[in-house]
């Protein structure tokens, strides 16, 4: 099984704490870096953590409320300085483009590498990147300020073929490929083996979800039903239940209510307001609604499971 | 003594470290705070050092690379979210504005505050802030890009009346802002006590300046002649002179080489590239020419000695 995980480089909302950074998460897919969000400090937390900061593929950014890009401009010209060459893509709403150009035209900066940059509509869902391994899907949230969260979705593999049958068999290595696509096997005596018989089934591909920020959205499940990981925010609990509403968050109740009625495997809470020093609250109060609820932990590697 | 003192935030060149933050400084001045630039980071070490941030009063941004303003936008929000109303300074070159608003724009902020921008003309020496106390003018540095370091000016206090000389000779309580102004006094019988018998003179103005990033700039020292205190970058050390004069950056014996023909009191050297892990090269190589030379470390107040 490939690894799939999330490492969290931030959990705070607005304004960060001596303990928690604004919003940045790394998803790694197949040895595969995706950096999701990239708050003020995110280029000190990539380092801090020891991420391939070099490796990273793909930058999604959410919206454009500062704790959710404000590192964006530093990593880049950090990149930049250490000697980057290799294309990066970009993804993020409309104006993204124009604040990273202005500063580059301020600044004098003209990268060694090529940045691809994608504007993403949040009004719908869309595929915005696929290839043989994954998929990244855009996931529409309503927020203050136009807003997309993001659905990994990893491909069903090729089944794998049973090597102890092979020799049984005899069958040749040419065959091997035809195997893998689908076909059966006739012996020489004309019996055939069955495609079923030759491999064993691939693992059910697994998804990851983000969907910060966002009011209470009951609509998303539709969109995120089943995924094995969701990580959603969850700013408030529900004594501040208005004040979510105003400010277009979530309370730690109404992300549980969204994992629970999606269905999901697992929940990861995160960009928790400023006012909470200790998380326990937020905690128990999603896992009184959907039990296998983790608080999000700067530094701290989630497994997107089976 | 009024204090006068420099709260250095961050010394770090264009690539921040683990140990090393990007460029910012608290220049604090009879208990009023300014801050001279604000890389990426600064609002979290504002944090950690405890530096009073809604008692920032003015804030300058001596040019536009990244590492000397990217906390900003950060800052500025932290600043409203906290509930700022009073009125913000903010000094920097052409193009500050424009990369402030358009972020705002898109992040649909409207701050609870004002913001009175000062546009700074890098290519000459002006006084862009004066009152009873102080006085700031900018230093015309040589940079990649247009670039401004800040002379901070203690203004001459008014003298202080000498306490036992009033009792002594029963000086009424009215006349002391006279003697403060310069007057002599006469006693009842005639004789003329001269003013500077019945003052203490002031201590004398103190000064401090910050140069930040320039290349190796020798007209700069009828600009900051005698300067009390004096930062000036030192990114290099000797053995990358080429290096420092390609980036337009300067040398740890090129920071020296101004503070000995400025004659100022004392030296901080800053900016450092991040290749040095540690700092004792570039340290040794200033004070090879000026002793008084230190380190800057962030955490670390310098006070503006007399």
């Amino acid at each position: 099984m490939h690894p799939f995980e999330v490492t969290i480089l931030g959990c705070s909302s607005a304004t960060p704490t001596s303990e928690r950074n604004p919003s940045a998460q790394v998803v790694s897919l197949h040895d595969r870096l995706f950096l999701v969000d990239c708050g003020e400090g995110t280029q000190i937390q990539i380092r801090k953590y020891k991420i391939k900061l070099q490796k990273l593929e793909r930058i999604f950014i959410s919206h454009l409320h500062g704790d959710h890009y404000l590192g964006l401009v530093g990593l880049l010209g950090t990149m930049h300085l250490l000697g980057r060459t290799k294309e990066l893509h970009l993804y993020g709403p409309a104006g993204l483009k124009e604040i990273i150009e202005i500063q580059h035209k301020y600044s004098e900066t003209y990268l060694r590498y090529n940045i691809q940059f994608t504007e993403i509509d949040t009004k719908c869902t869309s595929i915005i990147f696929e290839d043989e391994q994954l998929s990244i899907s855009t996931i529409p949230l309503s927020h203050r300020v136009p807003c997309s969260g993001f659905l990994f979705q990893e491909k069903l593999a090729a089944p794998r073929v049973d090597k102890d049958l092979l020799a049984k068999y005899k069958i040749p290595f040419e065959y091997i490929h035809k195997i893998k696509a689908g076909d059966d096997f006739t012996l020489p005596d004309g019996t055939i083996i069955a495609n079923n018989l030759l491999t064993i089934p691939p693992p059910a591909p697994r998804s990851y979800a983000y969907c910060s920020d966002t009011c209470y959205l009951p609509e998303l499940t539709s969109l995120i039903n089943n995924v094995n990981l969701l990580y959603h925010e969850a700013t408030f609990t529900e004594e501040l239940r208005e004040r979510a509403k105003e400010t277009f968050h979530s309370t730690a109740a109404q992300a549980a209510k969204i994992a629970e009625q999606a269905q999901v495997k697992q929940l990861v809470i995160g960009h928790f307001s400023a006012r909470y020093n200790d998380l326990t609250p937020l905690l128990n109060e999603a896992q009184a609604i959907f039990n296998n609820t983790f608080l999000a932990i700067e530094g701290a590697i989630y497994k997107v499971p089976e």
